[in-house]
């Protein structure tokens, strides 16, 4: 292998699969997979449950390649290395003995490699699309997710919890989670181009997480979602992600949402995330109590030998009875966090009932439960 | 106490206040002193070892006393409270039953105090000056601290060694720190007004970096250092901070600078501070090795089984003999961090002597001593 590139196309692309790695990964799995091919340079990281590979391509005029071939490196000291080359052309050349060296300006760096034959995670071809794909919108698909994956369960006790139920049917992309005791997500994005496809799957929800970071620095362009039997895999102009899925069918959630309700509050959501933020400070075990009356959120916590806080936040509108319930404020302030419309609805179904968070304006698009929790404080 | 003031003020008070906490105080000193006078509100923290007052005075618009008063409030809900409310006018009130209210808005909040009687560290009048005092810039004391006190001892061994020495005489104010073997520093800057004092004093190397942090926001005015038999003072504009002294006599640091050289050269401060921050991501033990030879500085570091770095850098000026010596990147990386210099002159005074780093163009402002690693790797 030989290849002439810009440091800061060569930083990019190594931070970029550096995010995938994990920590603690051991053998092969610690390095960084690279393959120069006739056309492009493709960089490789993996942690096994998900993989990433960005592309470098010799239409990009700040790469040459000379002679293909590749090798797999100490992510690491790869990573730091790069990051602290002064600007410039970079050569990166792999010998026999499998040492990469790396020159630029005075600087010289030999890396001894492994064999990428031992690699598990050898790239796909990059336009291998087959039929089971979907286009959306990347900024969609970001917000999707960030609203969605965190209600995940992050006990190992139901695995299936811990993923994102991803369904795909006419022209709808729709996310489900749920820690299954506490609350629950659920929002639905337009398909740009479906192709007709239909299907289902569990993805891990912390791979979600990685994925929306992965996309960060993508254009506003299109993702192709591609679905196959073990794995899902996101297709953006530079990367393609894959996650591999949980097995196992997702529960049912449906049943779980209230069909009645006896009151309903339209408020501000960023006065109310404000208020929430605030009133958290001095929350208990998380526990923050809401008092509706009349046209008034009232919101109270406490903490014992320390003291308390009470805040009132006017409605936009109210319609039903006045009620009181108590909820785990940290969940009700990371959904808030993730929710991106102006005002928020929330529907009181009863003391034993979950409060039904949705959009003011258009209920068909996302919608939250949080389960009000049992105490016998009243404050 | 009845106090009204800007959320503004409030924040930057006890935010500046609350640095100066253990995160593990216990009792009182978890504690945040607040203390209501005719002329001023003075905010106060303590984790023993150094104390501060801040005070915001009544000249400023946007403070009000209606009524006198104290109270110790725990500090951790004080601050995370303070910096959520939303800006406008807060009212603090203190009862009869030590409870502090504070309201602000919609928002009431109540939290337990504890009696100032109680509290070690009551402020002292700001202008009680006494006569073991100098002036000096605010800016150049920063400098100063920043260069020298990272050259303190992290073991307790000889706590002496973790205590920065100071020294007054004349019109210089000088701080020495060593770690009693690899390194040691030395700065000396101009005192503005000495009232004919000198005197000395041993300060925790941990206080003054903390101190550095606590005059970051002061205007670039004066401060004026107050020695004391048992802490010093440091007064500026709108706080006094006070550190405890370490007891004992400061070992002599004269006789470990070498006399004579036998090679002299002149580098560039930047590109040397990038190179060796380049070589130290392969250094195994922290360990570079530089060889001078002729016009030229060779840098080089590796790690058994990943690989090694080498790194050329261009003399800018070369007296006397070629040599090579391995040091410790980490020390002579955290030195050339805080050089405010544009070029450095390294003095190589024989393999089992330190190398001796100065400024390029006046000798006597500062001075390092970085005591070279004998290792048995030749590269």
């Amino acid at each position: 292998m030989l290849v002439h590139l810009s440091r800061d196309l060569l930083a990019r692309s190594i931070q970029h699969v550096f995010k995938a790695l994990s920590n603690n990964s051991q053998g092969i799995l610690s390095g960084l997979y690279i393959y120069a091919g006739s056309k492009e340079v493709i960089f490789s990281g993996s942690n096994v449950s998900l993989t990433v590979q960005y592309r470098a391509c010799i239409s990009d005029s700040k790469i040459h390649i000379f002679k293909e071939g590749s090798i797999v490196c100490p992510a690491k000291y790869l990573y730091e290395i790069i990051r602290k080359l002064n600007d410039g052309n970079v050569v990166l050349e792999v010998n026999e003995q499998l040492i990469l060296s790396i020159t630029s300006g005075n600087t010289r760096v030999c890396l001894s490699g492994m064999s990428p034959i031992d690699y598990p995670f050898t790239p796909t071809p990059y336009h291998q699309h087959t039929g089971n794909s979907i286009d959306v919108s990347c900024s969609s698909l970001k917000s999707l997710i960030k609203q969605v994956a965190g209600a995940v369960s992050t006990s190992e006790g139901k695995p299936i919890l811990t993923g994102v139920s991803l369904k795909v049917q006419g022209n709808l992309l729709t996310m489900i989670a749920t820690d299954g005791v506490i609350r629950m997500a659920t929002r639905s994005i337009c398909i740009e181009n479906g192709r007709g496809f239909s299907g289902s799957a569990v993805i891990p929800g912390v791979n979600l997480m990685e994925i929306v970071k992965l996309l960060d620095d993508e254009d506003d362009g299109m993702v192709t979602i591609q679905l196959n039997h073990h794995e899902i895999r996101f297709i953006a102009q530079n990367q393609i992600i894959e996650s591999m899925l949980i097995e196992g069918l997702y529960p049912s959630t449906r049943n779980l949402i209230p069909t009645t309700y006896v009151s309903e509050i339209i408020l501000n959501i960023k006065s109310f995330r404000q208020v929430i933020d605030r009133v958290f400070v001095l929350a208990d075990y998380h526990l923050i109590t809401m008092h509706i009356s009349e046209k008034k959120l009232e919101l109270i916590s406490s903490t014992a030998e320390i003291g308390e806080v009470r805040d009132v936040l006017l409605l936009k509108d109210k319609n039903g009875e006045n009620f009181s319930i108590t909820i785990n404020g940290k969940y009700l302030l990371s959904t808030l966090r993730c929710i991106e419309s102006d005002s928020i609805r929330i529907r009181y179904a009863g003391t034993k009932s979950p409060l039904v968070l949705l959009p003011a304006l258009d209920n068909s698009t996302w919608l939250f439960l949080l389960n009000p929790v049992m105490t016998r404080i009243n404050v």
